[in-house]
């Protein structure tokens, strides 16, 4: 039975070096790891992993860090000789792709958890590496914690993926939850969220869907084998979903998410980050505060997903260890990871093209014939509705008061529609506007059931 | 960028030549994903793969696979010099083992389903694999599409895992769905799930706990780099669930499953299969029919869950497939799989020293003094008790009739133990059926919370 060798023991086997670009959340994390599981990994790989140096912009702050790593030169670190692995934890796009990519040309290979460089050119470092023979490995940009590029990659290798959606962000995860479990708005929300530690100073990044964005342009190139980059998915965050979209959601048996989802269906692909009600009864609608879930639907697999937390220092870090541990064994064992298989790039859809449904929820004058003309918008458009519902504000006199006060007459008509491009829906309710009898457009909100029923789980058996 | 190359262009590489043992339900499918998906495994791989010959016992019964590559003699598949991956779906221990260890004794890498192979005998195979530097890839043994044993042995390398624990069965899984949606009993729900193909005609391995112990044995080991075997785990089916003890579930806010657990605490493992209460609200609980679901806890990631179909024909193909394309691409650039990094075996807990939770139903005579007397017991031997409800049956007269029929003054007592050794437990409850005061033990069901309160998946949010 092969026996744990100690670190010491395997240092006549020649260790496999790692240069550190970062020390901070994350980083820090993989230098504890690193050295205090240092057996278990050597073991695991057939010879030690050696930290050479660790890169850092202040290194006064790092004081868990043997100084003697320390540098405040990544590009001299990252092109010595000795280095075989460079982990990069920096994120950003510049500086950092030049120096991946002169990294990947010297047959160096990298384990790296930037999905915004990812997003934007994984093509270019990908290539790198196939043409070096190096390792290029980034579960980490991804779903913190969650093993989901290696089971696309290499466990769905002989399956045919037709959709990966999920919930991707732990930011706008947990200002969504908060919102529906206190009725806060979202101004609310994000501050709590930015109390707890949960969104940053400038929380752009995730309220705006950038940071999902990534993600799913990282996640669609891999499950559809092509090249989706950032800009390729359309891209809408929360800062628009109200208290009252999540109120209409409730009433529906709904709940409001921000999701990822990237489709493929005849021969071009779409992904697209947006809010949309899903049904509570759908395992994702369970998904609450940072955590993160991500369904994947396979042709022989079916329907498979993944969950556990998204972002962290700890989780992040065993994310970036399994690649580390991946990248050194191939170094000592000479082997590689999966093959680049990207295709001529698969054509990308418009979000116009895109089929979703969307919720409507209209202020309208409360009288005769106000639902045909609306009905009649819908069905200029080849929008089919699914249901109507309408919920009068009432009253007993006239009154149209400027200042958009609900007068005696007024209602809200909402509106649910059937599968349709997004184009048309859009379209339409642009077109509502223009009527008389509209007041104003309440709430819009897609509303996703995520390709079938999912009976199976969620709601107790 | 890569493009893909057709088959046919590839050919003048040198193709991985493949064997396959069994052609049934996954098998069938293997061999139509092979067809299928030629270019894109071939692109994924880098080489074509060829299928050299199906060793099956009636070569009449399958028309579907090309007469030419039919054979009876596995043993002169398996040692063809050409043969570079064996994939082997027949199951069983003899003469799949002797089969086997040749082909990686040959060097010749392997891919299995054989939970019961692999629980029983996964070192010896391993040990051949190591030496000659073949791979042995088992993810389709365990869990059907859900990529389990990847994640486990690759992702979380870097990591260190404390538990492993799920649902892995999916034939007691849906008898125990049918129990709790229906009333039924477990006969009539095994019926059930016969009809309706949930079940074999010998539903023993199944509703024993065998398939679901192989599967812990399988996870043990992996998760914690020791050898454990189908022996060395706990094993208790769901023969003895009866429709009261779902009932007595359902009143505590529980759901009855049958789980596979596995832990790892100060340097010993436990592994156990049997039935537990859970809360409804831990997600597990809403697992229902033929799905599986398994959860993991490592120190650095957290926990994690995955969830998809735990069998069926192209469900456990698409697990192979993977495994296929990843031995086929190791022979193609000359890598090698995940390092076999057992420990010398990690001592295993036996059960007896194992903590759990009971759940105790105990018709006793409503007489007052009865519950200390009951409450003595569990105190003699060291056991807390967490919640106690008494349920009269109550009446006016008393009468001790032989029938059993409840008297008009017997009461059930209900116990929920605090967490104590399982042999004390055991112990405890063998004691109270010694009590004048106890006419029966009505029911015991381990409790589980497995491991912390999980308050952010399920209920919605």
């Amino acid at each position: 039975m092969t026996q744990t060798r100690s670190a010491a023991e395997l240092d006549h086997r020649r260790a496999v070096n790692v240069a550190l670009l970062g020390a901070g959340v994350v980083g820090s994390q993989v230098v504890r790891l690193l050295t205090e599981q240092a057996d278990e990994l050597a073991a695991r790989i057939g010879a030690p992993l050696h930290l050479v140096g660790v890169a850092v912009r202040r290194p006064q702050r790092h004081p868990d860090v043997p100084a003697d790593l320390l540098t405040t030169d990544a590009a001299e670190l990252v092109s010595r000789d000795e280095v075989d692995v460079v982990v990069e934890l920096v994120g950003g796009i510049e500086p950092v792709r030049g120096l991946l990519l002169t990294a990947l040309k010297n047959g160096k290979s990298v384990v790296s958890a930037n999905k915004a460089l990812l997003a934007e050119d994984g093509a270019a470092l990908a290539a790198a590496a196939d043409e070096s023979g190096a390792d290029l490995y980034y579960e980490a940009s991804v779903a913190g914690a969650i093993p989901l590029l290696r089971p696309i990659q290499q466990s769905l290798a002989g399956d045919r993926i037709v959709r990966v959606a999920g919930i991707v962000n732990g930011t706008t995860n947990f200002i969504l939850s908060a919102m529906a479990s206190s009725g806060a708005n979202y101004t609310e929300a994000l501050e709590e969220a930015g109390r707890l530690g949960y969104a940053e100073a400038d929380p752009t990044a995730d309220v705006d869907g950038y940071d999902a964005a990534s993600k799913a342009a990282i996640l669609a190139s891999l499950a559809f084998h092509t090249r989706v980059t950032a800009d390729d998915v359309y891209r809408e965050g929360i800062r628009d979903v109200t208290a009252a979209d999540i109120a209409a959601a409730k009433a529906l048996g709904c709940t409001v998410k921000l999701l990822a989802i990237c489709e493929q269906t005849d021969g071009s692909v779409s992904a697209r980050v947006h809010p949309a009600m899903i049904p509570r009864s759908h395992p994702l609608a369970s998904v609450s505060g940072a955590y993160n879930a991500v369904f994947i639907e396979a042709a022989a697999a079916g329907q498979l997903m993944f969950y556990g937390q998204g972002a962290g220092g700890p989780q992040t870090a065993s994310a970036v260890l399994g690649d580390l541990v991946a990248a050194a064994r191939n170094r000592v064992i000479g082997g590689r990871g999966p093959r680049d298989t990207a295709h001529a790039a698969l054509p990308v859809l418009a979000m116009g093209d895109t089929h979703t449904r969307y919720h409507v929820a209209l202020d309208v004058t409360d009288r005769a014939g106000v639902l045909a003309q609306v009905a009649g918008v819908f069905a200029e458009h080849g929008v089919s509705i699914a249901t109507v519902r309408q919920e009068g504000r009432g009253g007993t006199s006239g009154s149209d008061a400027d200042d958009g006060a609900p007068g005696p007459k007024d209602a809200t008509l909402v509106i649910v529609t059937h599968s349709a491009s997004d184009a048309a829906l859009a379209a339409t309710v642009e077109a509502l506007t223009g009527l008389d009898a509209v007041r104003g457009v309440a709430g819009v909100l897609r509303v996703e059931g995520l390709g079938r029923p999912v009976t199976e789980l969620g709601g107790g058996s």
